[in-house]
């Protein structure tokens, strides 16, 4: 029985917030193949909790000491995107394997460099875009493959929180398209087969006062094009109200795909002229399994040696269109996007 | 029981069409309060085979002996658009009631003209834009005005054909937006209750090789903003190829809502690892009800002598802003919509 | 053009309640073939207010004028259901065309005596069971027949107003399962190609207190088999509150099938928490193109001397499963259903 | 942080098949404050194929040893149902936590035995039902309480299996109602808060010949009452063939609950005429959630010391419904349900 502990592939949780609970709780007990060895947390209390919950899981109130650890084959960065080039660059030279929650970094210059480094070192990496992993969307692109509804020419995306995060949430990130639509830029890479080549974006802060300070918008949408000359666009909203809701529509040649959902439960309330149903609070409850999905993945990835996605290149490249799309909202002009500077020879 | 009768208003159709045909049934016999006079085609067969169906109803090669036959107190003028003006200028000095179908005319300098002259003489004049009339529209309008959804402050429409109509048809037509996409515009303007200031298009043929050679598109998106500060967005189809499906969303500060439908029946198969559904044809299927509504309302507008909703300023309005798109999409530009033709020194 | 109008079936109404009214509107104005000639209606102010409002249909104040009118080819009978047999007697020995709204009679055995009636005297007899036209229902009952499902093996059906009827309507019936159930008892036939063999039926008066008086019920379920093994369900709710729904399922061999809807529009509000949809407020609304497709395929098998479906055998047969279902709720027993007195030999 | 240990329920599974592997997993790190300690299995595959997956997890193949752990604080029973007596006649002496899988046995008499036993023990005992732990369920539950629908007066209750379970498993069910039923008794006596009185139930074998070898069906339906004067209906299948699906309705007197789905993603895919939609599987994924929350619950009852629901009362009380059910199949009589013999004199 003991051989079977040597097959297993230690992981660390770096940062204990919403994430990397979410992770590090995952990793403890629901993916084959791998075990929860260590979290870091700056925070002692955040540490204590966790590791009094979780028998036998080391606790590290300083990363550097996790990503050291011998037992620790694996490390997933859930910390602030301001300290993820620090510990990227610590981890590379031990070659052990990455899963990056996004942004890799809040820097487009920097994240750029960083993904040259990985490549080059060749480690394991893998970004944390989860909806690939969302059964919903596993169907999606199975279908798309399969050719069920011919040549995609059309990705058309919705995002929506339910309410706009405070502002100690807001205040950190890079404005509405790099926090929430590089991952429905993502999607249209990976789903369309294509990057995107051109995209004009516009928006405003309709609800959320705390947000129009910090020059950000709550609502916005773009069209975009893709260098297969397909089409796109993306509407994004911070203060849906009802509930979180992702919603992506694909037209093809021979027809349609739809992805999405509003309801929680399975459970309709039917009083005088109306038909109630519920809605979803938030992204843990939306992609709960798609998180489960993308470790199981990473950790069989990892353990086959096998070519991981997506990767440093596919976070990037969604930054990329975030960037443009953030561009193009500031200035009112059509912005083009490049990926040339992901290329090896960056 | 005679007196009835006087109270009855006189219908007479001009155009025995697709468009043509559903009216003259339906002011035969589904609309309180009107009576089917008279309709006119050039065409002896469909005039022939629409009068030996429909008893008492007078049947004319020339439209001009219809809108004179003094039986006739309104006119439903669904003749092909080329013939719109020519039309209108004939009713305006007999001063009897119009319903239009879209567009008022090909050209949008005369449409403003016509607009115009319609203004001054002071006719009941409905632009034939159904959907302002559909069961489910009207529910999303009263919503609106009764701030369910708190100030609505994002529009997106969809609109798609099953296949693209042929080449006599696309021929006749002023582009894909000018078609079809003014509904959409007309519903912008209507559930939002402001105009449209900017618009951004962009489009191509994916499928239908016909339409490349008319120049035109098959499918088109664009983004807008309306003079209130609020975003609207469009994507239209003319080859959705599962069926006909027409869809609003609007997002409001304090909840949202969507309308449209893509189910005929309520009948659902469930076979292994399937449950398939069937889709809607076309227009007539969908609207129908609309139609009806559309005809009910102005039939009630004209003997009540109200003022009338759309009317030859909502024609154009929405024309307009197809105008702009139409514009964008060919020279890749932000084009501006400007409603100030429409006031009354025009 | 003339010749037309003799190709014509001359339409006459008896009784203008709620589905006489439907029936003479949508024979007046939407049903190819057919034109509506007269109505009939005791009362007085109902016909003026008809006959004024639809231009040249003659009103009777006695039904005995109206079948007797040489230009009245064919009846619909929507009179009280008092008052059918002794209409049918009149038009039998006329041999004119007959529609006639459940039950043909309250009294089961008179019921099955004009049956033979009608069946000897070979004239047109179709029964109002309208379900059998309705868009979801005809899909069902084709797919079906094409086998998409195997062989069919259960049937339950679910029936429910919004409502219960008010105590003057209450009191003309003879129980729920003959008032409303006899429509799926029809449908368990048709869909099922199969009779009933037994059935087991309870039910109680929960909310309308004036449906006890009459020692009737306001929620009743039976549960039955079919001839040829099959089994079947029903669920029938005077107030069900939300709103006015049928359902129906189907299992087969290699399937199932679902028929109904919950909503009116295809509108959804959502708001916090909440997504909210409309109701179907009754059969008017739900049926409307049922009756109109079940006129529709009347006048074209009066004309085309083809044989009816649903005619007389149906409907009784129905009756007799309703009729057994009340026994069986009334007696708490296990009832056979026999049809044998339906047979040409009765 | 060893503190922490101390806090924590060990958990013990016996039986590593479908369910105890479910109940194993989770247990080992979905369940906050407890612990998976040991497996037990009389399969030695089975048992070291799971504690080399699962680090540290004991692996016994006698369950003795299990239950006498000293670290063992709480039982899962997930052994085959013919040895649960024996198993918890061991574990009642020791006063440790028992979560059992349902049939407590496959006797009805020994089943009684069993409850008085466990009452009189006074040890924490819960029952496998897991429906009531499943999400919608519990906002139906929710809602039921707080008065959302009035008073609730019919339930009805659908359970449909993809594909009838084989031979091998068939022959140990003492038939449909028993071992599938179950749970839909256990809902109806859950949201009704009413036991159920009498039943009168039918069924056929008409698809899997192996189960009409085993004398039992694979279609039966039943009403039934309940001592509150409402009513109950159920329909189960074993060869639904399109896929798992668990549905109940409730009727009250201010409005009416639908619970259930029939969809696994939020994937449509829509081709020409066509729209599609996936179904689930089975049991282990509709009710994964639920298998989680009814371990978190038992887990969080036995640490605060609470009562214990679903209890052995209501265990055997389903079992009571089911077993009058099978009767009633068998010879087709109305039976009575007697709960008396659950009380504290029996």
């Amino acid at each position: 029985m003991k051989e079977g502990i040597i097959l297993t592939l230690g992981i660390g949780v770096i940062g204990l917030g919403l994430m990397g609970a979410v992770h590090a709780r995952n990793c403890y007990g629901r993916i084959p193949g791998a075990r929860l060895i260590a979290v870091s947390d700056a925070n002692t209390e955040s540490l204590e909790a966790f590791t009094s919950e979780f028998h036998l899981v080391k606790g590290y109130l300083d990363y550097r000491e996790l990503i050291e650890d011998p037992d620790v084959d694996a490390i997933i960065i859930a910390a602030s995107s301001s300290v993820h080039a620090e510990i990227i660059r610590g981890i590379v030279p031990l070659k052990k394997a990455i899963l990056c929650e996004k942004p890799l970094t809040n820097s487009m210059e920097e994240s750029i460099e960083l993904h040259h480094l990985i490549s080059r070192a060749s480690i394991p990496f893998q970004m944390g875009l989860m909806r690939r992993f969302d059964p919903s969307y596993i169907q999606a692109k199975a279908l798309i493959e399969k050719g069920s509804i011919g040549t995609p020419y059309s990705f058309a995306a919705i995002s929506r929180d339910k309410d706009a995060y405070p502002p100690s949430y807001i205040s950190k990130t890079s404005g509405f398209f790099k926090d929430t639509g590089v991952h429905d830029f993502d999607l249209a890479r990976w789903l369309m087969g294509a990057e995107v080549a051109t995209i004009h974006a516009q928006g405003s802060a309709f609800i959320s006062e705390h947000i129009k300070e910090f020059g950000d918008v709550d609502f916005a949408q773009a069209n975009f094009t893709f260098t297969s000359g397909a089409f796109g666009s993306i509407q994004l909203t911070r203060n849906a109200i009802y509930g979180y809701e992702i919603r992506t529509e694909i037209l093809g040649t021979n027809g349609a795909l739809q992805i999405g959902w509003t309801h929680r439960t399975g459970t309709v309330l039917l009083v005088r002229d109306q038909v109630i149903r519920d809605t979803v609070e938030d992204y843990r409850l939306r992609f709960e399994q798609a998180y489960v999905n993308e470790m199981v993945e990473f950790v069989r990835s990892v353990k086959a040696s096998q070519a991981i996605s997506p990767n440093s290149y596919d976070g990037v490249a969604a930054d990329l269109i975030a960037d443009a799309a953030t561009k193009s909202l500031q200035r009112g002009t059509l912005e083009t996007v490049d990926n040339g500077v992901l290329e090896s020879s960056g």
